[in-house]
């Protein structure tokens, strides 16, 4: 069984139980459910993440004019740009009302709330530098590791401190599980990019290539301007699998997809090696796994 | 003097102090100051509650498509989209920030958040109503005052209470002035209403009567329109100053102006008596001269 396997086999256990933790919570407008006692119910903070991750994509979909979302249309175009904004809006205060409802004692939810506020703040900042770099050439490799750190990393680095904070694990535990999730998180923005060039439009639901198309900047880009390709010449505006097909054979050529695979899986590692402090147990196993997950993944 | 006077003055002493808080506050991107030996900062709440108020304005002026905020392009017109939309979401997790730094015990500081988490969501909510009213006639004014509530009360309910839980105030106290924010909450909201039809254009910094050539609904309009006026054909879409006139003459015949301007004073009274569980003391008398200074002031 590979760590894909494993992951989905884990994916598809939880699925049920956290698609009726998000049905449970959604609908209640000010819950009022009182922490049972010593009991810290995990998986409403996890409902809290998941909301903030969809109050980013919606927010995000404006920003980038995306009509498409995980195969359906876009809040804004299936709405319009008000119902958006504000759906955004709701799902980021109701993130912290789920975030208040855990059950924690009050030092350990602050200490929560502050994680998930600061990340919110630097995902805000991640986004402002994405949308600086579009129009900009002269990015480092240093500025787009940092870009995804703030966009992407720090929901993961989130994800996987925050439940430790809650259940009152020690400050080492704390901090390895951040930077866990900041490496991998990392690793799963850089496969994103690979997958962009490598997986067939079916497989990804949008045009393979797509970042080539817009001039987005990417880890593999910015390697092989560095590396004397012409960047902006690969493609057209609309350009033929076959054209796609030598963009990434150029890029291969110059080491720039090896040189992204090679980065992801360097953070996949440290991101595990990271996790040596912890117990081992299926739980720590599972990161690893997740880990490995992240950067295996097809689509 | 009177409560206007009076409210000033307090204004003119506090106000370098605030914009002190804010300027000291707003570069910092991760607090780090630790909270005084038992001292509680309540004015880096009240920061906290500015920035949610600005957020919420700047979203609300892409959503109505405004061009001005307080005299000056809104943000989404000085700048773009885009970056009204991220400062928005930038300012609404600051505010979070914000709020877990006022050096309060864990539990008050719980019990801030909860409330500044289900006002933001209370707020959206009543925007998503004050939308949805738009395109509707058929809206009761115990619907109109319940958007009013949701969209502008509850902030002011919030700003009243969070100081008293922070501080560590009993429950009869905090419920005292939350009652007392929402009643004068609703009260600002209809003396707005009133200023829009009363003020001239110079003194509001929008055209007077805007709310008529808009078709907005207010306690005003619907006043009238349960009294057999005409509200659509009031005015054309870009009246003459006399045409405002005559149309604010048939709704103060309809005796709608009154009816509102009578509510609007209700609810004064009806904020001020909350507060009578209170010491009496400056900040007592202060409250009730806010109160007064909300429905007392002409611009």
């Amino acid at each position: 069984m590979t760590a894909t396997d494993r992951v989905r086999a884990a994916i598809a256990d939880r699925r049920e139980l956290v698609n009726d933790a998000i049905a449970e919570q959604l609908p209640v407008e000010h819950p009022e459910r009182l922490p049972a006692g010593g009991e810290v119910d995990v998986l409403t903070a996890a409902v809290a993440i998941e909301v903030i991750q969809s109050f980013t994509l919606i927010h995000d979909d404006i920003m980038d004019d995306d009509d498409l979302r995980r195969g359906v249309p876009a809040v804004h175009r299936e709405y319009d740009l008000e119902t958006a904004i504000l759906a955004g809006d709701t799902l980021y205060s109701k993130a912290f009302e789920y975030m208040l409802d855990t059950g924690a004692p009050a030092g350990r939810s602050v200490r929560a709330l502050d994680e998930l506020a600061t990340t919110c703040t630097e995902i805000c900042e991640g986004q402002a530098l994405d949308v600086d770099f579009e129009g900009r050439e002269a990015v480092t490799t240093g500025q787009y590791l940092e870009m995804v750190e703030f966009k992407t990393a720090v929901l993961y680095a989130a994800a996987s401190a925050i439940p430790a904070i809650l259940l009152g694990a020690d400050d080492e535990t704390v901090e390895a599980l951040h930077g866990y999730g900041l490496d991998v998180g990392r690793a799963f923005q850089i496969q994103d990019d690979l997958l962009d060039l490598t997986v067939t439009s079916d497989a990804l639901g949008k045009q393979r290539g797509s970042d080539l198309v817009e001039g987005k900047q990417t880890i593999i880009t910015l390697h092989a301007r560095d590396h004397g390709v012409d960047v902006d010449g690969l493609v057209g505006d609309d350009p033929t699998a076959a054209e796609i097909d030598a963009a990434v054979e150029r890029l291969e050529a110059a080491g720039s997809v090896d040189h992204a695979r090679e980065l992801a899986e360097e953070l996949v590692e440290s991101g595990k090696r990271r996790l040596e402090v912890l117990p081992q147990c299926e739980a720590h196993g599972l990161l690893g796994d997740v880990a490995d997950f992240l950067v295996e993944r097809g689509y």
